[in-house]
């Protein structure tokens, strides 16, 4: 077993107007040093799969065909580990 | 200027039906081996701060005013460095 760790955030170049609105409300917070918030997506996920390349496969399969829009948005998996040492 | 990643997700004792139909989609794409699926936000912020302890303050006041509600979801600030060092 395997938990992996995948964050979804939308390319740079595509406007982020959830960010924004989050950025705006900080600002009237009293939060002036933001200066720029950009969202994504946060994704936990545990896969029993053999071995650890076995569950990576599995894990960006999952992206390519579900969690990440190919067009606007970019994935990164930045944690898999054993479901046993893993911190949360 | 600090670079900051946050991440926000469900509390474990909450239930997260975004999570589980995820995971029931990729069963249906054939991915069974994936056990379970927890889905959350991830926000990247740019943060105009004198020092690293400024920025961090900042951070986790927004958390606590905006982005968490503290009766349902935990947040965690993965990240803080100084953004022209930042990887993404």
């Amino acid at each position: 077993m395997f938990n992996a760790h995948i964050r979804v955030l939308l390319r740079p170049s595509i406007l982020d107007p959830q960010g924004k609105a989050i950025q705006n409300a900080l600002h009237d917070l009293g939060m002036i040093g933001v200066e720029s918030v950009r969202t994504g997506k946060f994704i936990e996920m545990h896969v029993d799969a053999p071995t650890a390349h076995a569950a990576e496969a599995v894990v960006h399969q999952a992206c390519e065909k579900l969690l990440a829009n190919p067009v606007t948005e970019d994935y990164e998996v930045v944690a898999l580990v054993p479901a046993d040492t893993a911190d949360a």
